[in-house]
């Protein structure tokens, strides 16, 4: 097989409990690389139309990419696709941690799970074999506990899960598949799909690193990376994904939703700020695989009144806003604590924080009472109730019954004017991003097949100014930066080749917040696999 | 200045006898990046419409790439720009050998020349300083005799120059400009404005050499495409352009014309085959600057009946085709002395084998007969009649009054049906390439702006087998061989990808023959100025 390549897919019948392995050639590989491109290739040619998305017909596949597992940082990643249950159509969505890299080394390119197991069970990879088990036990188990038994059972620690809670199991539409509990792959419902097959969690254990067609010219661009650390704004490994925010210094400047989408001031916004997140419940910084970029926040000063298990990590800048201010709350310990929860019961933060401020904008205008609620007083800034519809939506219990379809689906359920508050995109909610602020990256929600996605779009104020984030596209040929407040014919342009570029991250397996240059992919992938490409999109 | 670029043209205004100098920026540098990119930029910022081509308001345009004069293989070249005496149209074309690298160690990265010089001159550029010498003593010279006078009035035999022969100075719609003898600026008419303008040369001799950012990384990609000497096919360095032809072997399948397009079988064409060049009249190959490639023919062995000077070089695969097979010549030793006569007056040799192969096929149906050709029998495979007409297009006289003119302007002139026999696309005779083999390249004779044009084209025959011809335009995406006779939809848009990748070499300006591939020359870039780029294009 060509470097970098296992050449070969899993296939999983969960219905008639096989596994088998399929080739890839070396073609097929260079034509769809990998990632986002294998996910859709199978999804294209081997979904049925008119399929139930949470039915046995719908494929989840979890695919890698040729640079994944690979030593460099920014290469921990996978990618999971299947029909998506929140909006009937495509969906994938990316993932960090170490899960990814290590079913490079247990050896495949990607899994392919059909069908529908009888009783939960899990998937057990390794070195190359694999096998079903019974996972009746781990059932309504939360993602870390779920990882302890398999570990414990399996006896090996360095065992990377990737697992579903009770909100996946319960075929919350927006339910996503943690990676080692930190790590969300969380948009469009990739959770719900493993729930509905039965599929509780995929184990992995591998020993065998990727061979690369140019060791030495990796090594260089690993050295290279190395050397950006420090250097780049925005500073994540000292500010997290915060950083990249307009709440850096404690400001809402437009980006960031505030109760619903409703307003554009938030005074309580300085108890929020990266520096406050550095400050307060933050005590050190992790990683993902091979990566030098610390970015990932622990949280372990958070006792009272909650107390957070560090093992699921820290609030990332989605969660902070969509759980934090989009519904009114600026209670930094309530947003670690709700964090918490949507990593232990496999729930994507950010229709979990839309779909509770959408639910709250109802309540706040008397489309839902008490009545609806059980008594909860569901408004604004009320951060118990936005802990306690957590933990309703994960095990779908009365008013969680009804949020736990979605905002789209949910406001069609309670009518009289509900979808007017009802902040979604092709029935994905709105993550914290504002379109009245960034025009582009509107553009990038009405068109993506995705719906209302933040990752493979473009983010107007990155490009507004000179800086790290305009380099990474002068290699398009964006050579000047590009006013923020316009939507010109030249705008949407850039706007399609900057989509095409992180897309691509996407199929490589790339993070899209190192510092790695539309150039720079193309040598790393030569580097990799030996190919000579370039980021010729016609 | 930006690595690669001087930062400086030079402009000349031939009417006021005055230099000067444009400082150019890197952000200018690098959306335009040089050659193709700095003539077209300034043709269309400072030509008014409708102007003479051969008035003083046309320019002429010298322009280099970054490349140009790195010690890299094929870095030799430039490109030659103007309003066209031949389309009226946009017309540029490129050339290698030494000149254009002597020009950017000389200081320059372009020379734009304006108006018209009272009585004939010439440019000398040294190391920064340039100067309007008078060239009255030179008018009427051929190219050799230019060369070797100013060489010696300057006394320094290294200085190179660019210069035109009597066909320049008569206004031959497609006189070209001659580099270092034997290299030719061919299409479109070069010469033509140039003797419009009285310039009669322009001599360089320059001593710094370009600094690049990377001055290591260029020495690998140097030490890469050294190795890569013996292995490509066509090997150009032992049968020079001829063996990239179907007459390698001495067969002739439908590519090379014969007898002005007419037919398909030509007996004789084993005496004008790869071998029988290399067997007969070669002594040895030569160069351009810093190249390792010895692509160029050199003739000594002629001398009966004909003397040819080496000096001129020996024919390349256009000329061969043109003024051999073309006009029904299967005489090598004429066609030699053919070559030599076209390098001398600077005639381009496609445009000129193509206007007599017209001048036959219309001799040989009584269009044309002994009274409008002073009594030259001018009818296919008459050697000694092709070589009196290149004479007499040179002096513009007799039927060369009327062949000056070009195949299209001609035919309009004899009238009689003879735009029937009047191969040429937007007035450019078509090279010797044939659409009817070569579909996608037919197309490029009728997209491309400068007419047909065989360079900045799609050759369907390299394209549709494995090899190291489909390798370089993988990095496009090409992956699997396109079949030659076939124009679907996918073969169009490749034809489109691989146009603007050739177009993209004559920006930078790297030879068209080496083995860079759409990723290598991004790799070229960066290591020279330091940019991060890509071949990406919307």
């Amino acid at each position: 097989m060509t470097y970098g390549y296992n050449g070969k897919i899993l296939r999983v019948n969960l219905s008639q409990g096989t596994t088998s392995t399929d080739a890839l050639d070396e073609l097929f590989c260079r034509k769809y690389l990998g990632g986002a491109g294998f996910v859709s290739y199978f999804l294209l040619k081997e979904l049925q139309p008119g399929i139930d998305p949470l039915g046995p017909e719908n494929k989840l596949i979890f695919a890698l990419g040729p640079v994944t597992g690979v030593p460099l940082p920014g290469s921990g990643r996978n990618c999971i696709g299947a029909k998506s249950p929140l909006t009937g159509g495509y969906a994938k969505s990316e993932v960090g941690g170490f899960w990814g890299a290590e079913l490079k080394h247990a050896g495949y390119d990607a899994i392919i799970v059909d069908g529908k197991a009888e009783k939960p069970v899990y998937l057990w990879i390794q070195d190359g074999e694999a096998s079903i088990r019974d996972a009746s036990h781990l059932w309504g188990k939360n993602t870390k506990e779920t990882q302890e038994t398999i570990r414990a059972e399996l006896g090996d620690n360095l065992i990377r899960v990737a697992s579903i809670g009770p909100g996946g199991e319960n075929l919350v539409r927006f339910a996503c598949i943690m990676n080692d509990l930190r790590e969300a792959a969380g948009r469009g419902g990739m959770g719900a799909v493993m729930g509905s097959k039965n599929l509780k969690a995929i184990a992995v254990r591998g020993h065998k690193e990727p061979e690369v067609a140019e060791p030495e010219r990796l090594k260089e661009l690993r050295q290279w990376v190395l050397t950006q650390g420090e250097l780049r704004p925005p500073p994540y490994n000292d500010l997290d994904t915060w950083a990249a925010t307009t709440i850096k210094d404690g400001t809402a400047t437009g980006n960031i939703p505030i109760r619903n989408f409703q307003d554009g001031e938030f005074p309580e916004i300085s108890k929020i700020s990266a520096k406050a997140g550095r400050d307060t419940i933050r005590i050190k910084m992790e990683t993902c695989y091979a990566c030098s970029f610390r970015c990932k926040k622990t949280v372990v000063k958070v006792d009272e009144p909650y107390s957070v298990d560090p093992a699921y990590g820290a609030p990332e800048y989605e969660t902070l806003a969509m759980i934090g201010c989009n519904c009114g709350v600026s209670d930094l310990k309530a947003i670690a604590k709700g964090n918490e929860l949507c990593n232990a019961y496999s729930l994507d933060t950010i229709s979990t924080g839309g779909v509770i401020a959408f639910a709250m904008e109802c309540f706040e205008n008397g489309l839902l009472t008490t009545k609806d609620t059980d008594g909860i007083e569901l408004r604004f800034d009320n951060a118990e109730a936005m802990l306690k519809i957590i933990e309703l939506i994960a095990r779908r219990e009365g008013i969680g019954n009804l949020l736990a379809e979605g905002t789209a689906r949910a406001a069609q359920k309670i009518g009289k004017g509900a979808m007017e508050f009802a902040m979604h995109v092709k029935g994905v909610e709105i993550p914290a991003h504002d379109p009245r602020l960034k025009a582009a990256l509107g553009l990038g929600y009405a068109v993506d097949p995705h719906g209302a996605d933040h990752v493979a779009n473009f983010h107007d104020d990155f490009y507004a100014q000179p800086g790290a984030q305009l380099d990474k596209i002068k290699p398009l040929g964006v050579l000047e930066p590009l006013p923020a407040g316009e939507l010109g014919a030249h705008k949407v342009g850039t706007f399609r080749d900057v989509y095409l570029f992180r897309i691509a991250l996407d199929h490589l397996l790339l993070c899209i917040l190192l510092p790695y240059d539309a150039k720079r992919i193309t040598d790393i992938l030569a580097a990799v696999t030996g190919w000579r490409t370039s980021t010729y999109l016609t």
